[in-house]
């Protein structure tokens, strides 16, 4: 159970340059994207900077929902850069480059397949030190800040895949929750479905001493440990926040109380899947963003198509959890009532249907897009999305229910239209 | 929030030696104490050492309750034996006797007052590196595992006091039930008054954000921080398990189920009080336990009188929680109806009697001293009681509502008898 330092609370991010200085950073590189580096989170960083005197450079090239090619070009700056410590300002996108940028400079003989998870890459073990890395997350979704993860769509194979080590994890979370303020509606919404399915998710994982194989070597094991007694309190904590504050969140941008709290829930949850995994609703979403054709989220000022990771996420959970819930038909029967349902005459066999049934309605009544049709997706796709989820085993195998390719297909297809 | 890795399961103990491979260790400092190290738990670890070829030294002289003579003679120990990891096996006396061997011997130059909190000693900020320190913990009560504390009895004083510092924080605890099957009936009950009382202070603690002074230096702040949405979960979970457990724990020592949950409820707890801090119970406990007059605990092999640290919290809790009450009636009731009053028909105001009254029951079923006088102390010590209190005030000022020196003496007024 490996869990990053975090710091909370409003306006905490101007202490960030004495965070550096106490860290004896010399040089640093600050990550964030265009949009953001015009909005007060930047803001707040670069003032906290140039009070205690800290030299920097920026980079502000981060792709949302980044590709093989972005993080090489992060990583080439990075290790032109020469720098001794890492400070990344912004959503999943930021934070996960900047992990990989920090991992590669820092290891600058390994060719990049080397530490991408396999069996893409070699998923090899990183044993070379890094340097510090603040993570300063913008969205309430994601909780990179927390976790040794870091997501990008390899181009060629046109799937998600990631890097997935302890050493990646950051030094410091910083979770102010001003910076929550500046997000649009659809952003507030798409990175609180991926809060709502890494809760999920990681409390219907495979249990971790069901898992195998399990490495003698404490060294050998990997991030996602499956369900555990300790990742259980993260992961049902950020659900009770998820049931209470995300609707508020999102459609009220001035309901501090609200978006502070789905901030912390964001991290929350990021330390209950950092340890104990995700499953079937990751390992899917996948190939939906990877092989996106022409779809334009509101809300997303980008210049190409894309599937937000949240959405990509969530539009599966209903078929995912009636899918899964014949292991553990108490624990999803739970999360149904968390969200809401009414369960005094349920039945226990029921679980599936009902966590399923109280997924749909809350995605209603969020306006979320009707299923994978509505965001360009047909049938004849699922051959290929069935495909591009067959490499993600680092996280499906951890889905409670093994399942064959057929099911795969089966879950793509009930997902194809949610109401 | 800083939070140690910590890894939970039956048998785990075996890994340690390759734990300790992997952290390239070369020289290991193994601390114990004499009665455990003839049981299973350090058995454990001995094996696995043997296992992996690991050169280490025993140091079995640990003093349960350890004073500034039984630490400095650890850290003697650890100065000649330039050691390069260290492991304790044992309860929380075992654990804080390494963490200030680290730091001593990580530190040759320093004076023992300069670490030594304020105002009896300098409490100077921790900034050498210190070796890693795994802890294997042996009760379920302390916590020691993941804290950056180390308490001891300052003997010249007559007054326990501590070193608390993020910088002393074990790299790991082996959170391993099989050990908590070693412990008798009187150190399972007393070391869960420990996790009791660190789960109700944390969660009545003041809260963070109305704690003074602040420092501006994020490196200047105490590892104490008030109460916090992060501890609050930890503390809340750590008394749902206690309220569950702890009677099935003290009275089946088969109760396995029982035993592992207290063994991870006092992890959790000290995940909890670590960051959050406690406050009365723990201030006034030090002078309870460093005047001890002629008190041998059942259970504990020792040739000294001592009032076992658990017991010496515990006994002032209900005095303690109606005096504090005042401040959030709601926390309290809260925490009286997690151990089990019934509060459908309660008066908020009524809170402070309430929680004191289930903690009352609560101690007399488990058939627990009734209160200071049955432990040797009467009227006439109450100011050397309330002197030894004062200098507490690292924990005394997290009590939610300020104290005055009348206070401190009505609390160990109220606190002579219980039942």
């Amino acid at each position: 159970m490996a869990i990053s330092n975090i710091r909370y609370g409003e306006g905490v991010t101007k202490e960030i340059g004495m965070d550096l200085q106490n860290l004896g950073a010399r040089r640093v590189c600050l990550m964030t994207d265009k949009n953001l580096s015009q909005l007060p989170p930047v803001k707040a960083v670069l003032n906290s900077l140039a009070k205690c005197g800290i030299n920097f450079q920026m980079y502000d090239s981060v792709r949302v929902e980044p590709t093989d090619q972005s993080f090489l070009d992060a990583i080439t700056f990075a290790q032109k850069g020469e720098f001794d410590a890492y400070v990344a300002v912004g959503g999943g996108s930021v934070i996960d480059t900047c992990k990989a940028a920090n991992l590669y400079a820092s290891s600058p003989t390994s060719a990049f397949l080397d530490y991408v998870n396999s069996p893409i890459g070699k998923g090899k073990p990183v044993s070379v030190p890094l340097k510090p890395l603040i993570a300063v997350p913008t969205t309430a979704g994601t909780g990179s800040e927390t976790t040794g993860v870091a997501i990008f769509d390899f181009k060629e194979l046109k799937v998600k895949t990631g890097i997935a080590s302890r050493a990646i994890k950051p030094t410091l979370g910083i979770i102010d929750p001003l910076h929550t303020l500046s997000m649009p509606e659809r952003i507030v919404a798409n990175s609180g479905f991926d809060v709502l399915c890494h809760a999920l998710e990681s409390y219907t994982a495979l249990p971790y001493n069901m898992r195998s194989p399990c490495p003698s070597n404490p060294i050998s094991r990997p991030a996602y440990q499956g369900s555990n007694p300790i990742s259980d309190v993260w992961a049902l904590h950020a659900l009770r926040i998820v049931a209470k504050y995300l609707k508020r969140a999102i459609r009220n941008p001035e309901d501090r109380e609200a978006r502070a709290n789905m901030h912390l829930a964001s991290a929350f949850a990021g330390i209950g899947f950092g340890n104990a995994g995700v499953h079937l609703c990751h390992g899917m979403s996948y190939p939906i963003s990877g092989l996106v054709k022409t779809y334009k989220p509101k809300d997303y000022n980008v210049d190409h198509s894309l599937v937000p990771h949240g959405l990509s996420v969530v539009l599966t959970s209903p078929a995912v959890f009636a899918f899964t819930a014949q292991i553990n038909p108490e624990r999803h029967l739970e999360a149904a009532e968390i969200l809401g349902a009414d369960i005094r005459t349920a039945r226990i066999k029921d679980a599936g249907f009902i966590l399923a049934d109280t997924l749909r309605k809350f995605l209603f009544d969020l306006n979320v897009d009707d299923g994978l049709a509505a965001i360009g997706y047909s049938k004849a796709d699922i051959p290929a999305l069935v495909k591009g989820t067959l490499p993600q085993e680092r996280v499906t195998k951890l889905s409670p229910r093994p399942q064959t390719e057929e099911d795969l297909s089966a879950l793509f297809e009930a997902s194809m239209k949610l109401y």
